[in-house]
């Protein structure tokens, strides 16, 4: 199977480019079917594997010509992962409309004219959720999302299921949890903290925590967030309901419970490195994000939580730091 | 004050577009405001009165050149009624994405360009819900459209809160249940024929039923639609919480109950000129509509039903039919 991935230069594309030529993906009868192909699609894709099975498309996804190039009749499957982030799409308002909202659109599009019935895997995200919300996010929760990156990605959502039931695309919408522990440098999400109190002080810099240690987030690793595109790529269309979209379950925990672990997995002294500096702006964007979710739905079709952030620590220290830190 | 209205040809928007000049909109000290010019746009605009102060754009408002001709730096108030209905928007995808998504995108944009924080009313609808629906329908349930035109009006709802959000707009969408009685020709909307069956027999012609005589609807007359638009032009930006959204209360009615009304109206002739002829596909799509709301916020914003499917068939008969029918 040919397969598409936007945003593949990403340290999620990238893993998930890897687990897909690793892994193929399942067919509804269970037997693994090869991926062949994977056109990976990102503004820069430095860090990918060496493998002649991958075709580097490096370009602006949010470009109609590039769309074209990277949907063609025999993609079976697109991953589209490629997005502006919360406060990027607060910051430039008309950069985020075009990357998150018209790219979506032109990518459903190009599946509709030259790939109909092609898989669509979308990272959607807890920030379609706000207003007034209930203690525990469930699957009947309307969205209201009160960041234009949460509206672009609900808009997103409506659009895969319409597509999905005239039958332009196979699709299904991924809400996910805050992804830590990112590698590398903080990018322009609200939530980037959560993974620079983890990675900064284990990488020996100290760093600064724009929340009190009360607030509370939903989290996932990287390595289950992979599964779970793969996996949502796999699950009959059948099994989805009257929507194509699931929420990802994660673990709760407040960024004390995480420092907790860190300072089980790595000491005290990594710790210390994290100061706390309350920023308004991210506190207010993150205060519109629910923290606890129950999806019977996401359960049912096989979706999993990580064991604990200190099993989440450990696996980042394992995959980006090859096993060391700074103590 | 200068408005637009989009879709002013429509029956609703003629009403709306003499209510507007004969009413003004009440500012938040319920002062009213006179409404000293209305650029009405629409394919064609017949039946419009002949009144200096109407500018006429006989025009696809779904054109960018139109946009920007009929929103301008004095535009205070975009009443943007235009849309391709239900079963117009199922048979021509492209179409329905184009008008009743790409020229919402483009009112709001010209919006924000030109006239930054103009009120701007959206008529949204009932088909926003749908798939697994409670018995009755409250603020809480969430949007699951089930048709292409119910998906556009959810986008649009998400636009125009995040356009309100950032202060490009102050928006207001008011999903709207079905509205009957329509003069004229039936149109593509799916519940076209809860109009046909009052108009048509009382206008001497037979007509055929496509749906069951339990089958249930939520109604409102042109009357209660036309006073409710300007109404939600009125209510200040800080009532509307979280969403600029409001459910318009209705009258639920099986057809049953509309055609005994219209037999006490007007008697068992008139009522006789209805046959059943079921329909799949309208059935299909009226079968995912929800019949009962129960609008906590639509009442406290002070929006009202009509009385009873009497008075709406004798208001018919006395604005379209001017007092008279064929008995």
């Amino acid at each position: 199977m040919q397969v598409t991935v936007t945003g593949a230069g990403g340290f999620i594309g990238k893993r998930l480019v890897r687990r897909l030529l690793e892994r193929g993906i399942a067919s509804p009868d269970g037997k693994a079917q090869a991926v062949t192909k994977v056109v990976a699609c990102d503004l820069a894709l430095a860090g990918l594997p060496n493998d002649p099975r991958i075709q580097r498309v490096e370009a602006d996804t949010s470009s109609p010509e590039v769309v074209a190039r990277i949907v063609t009749p025999v993609t079976g499957a697109v991953f589209h992962l490629a997005a502006i982030v919360s406060v990027g799409a607060e910051e430039d308002f008309e950069l985020g409309m075009r990357v998150n909202f018209d790219a979506t659109r032109a990518l459903l599009d190009a599946c509709r004219r030259s790939a109909p019935g092609a898989k669509f895997v979308f990272a959607s995200s807890v920030a379609v959720y706000g207003g007034e919300l209930p203690a525990v996010v469930e699957d009947g929760t309307p969205p209201a999302p009160q960041t234009s990156y949460g509206t672009q990605k609900a808009i997103g959502e409506l659009l895969i299921n319409d597509y999905s039931r005239r039958g332009f695309v196979d699709g299904r919408a991924l809400r996910l949890p805050t992804i830590v522990v990112r590698p590398g440098r903080p990018n322009k999400a609200a939530s980037t903290f959560a993974s620079s109190i983890i990675r900064d002080p284990l990488e020996g810099r100290e760093v600064a925590c724009p929340v009190p240690a009360e607030t509370a987030m939903c989290l996932l690793s990287p390595r289950k967030v992979v599964e779970a595109f793969v996996r949502a790529a796999e699950i009959p269309a059948g099994e989805w309901g009257w929507t194509r979209v699931a929420q990802l379950p994660g673990l709760t925990l407040t960024v004390r419970q995480m420092l907790d672990a860190l300072r089980e997995v790595a000491g005290e002294n990594v710790v210390k490195r994290v100061r706390f500096e309350p920023d308004e702006r991210i506190m207010r964007i993150v205060a519109t994000w629910p923290t606890a979710f129950r999806s019977a739905k996401g359960q049912r079709l096989g979706f999993t939580a990580d064991g604990s952030m200190q099993e989440i620590i450990r696996a980042f220290i394992q995959d980006e730091l090859s096993g060391k830190f700074v103590a």
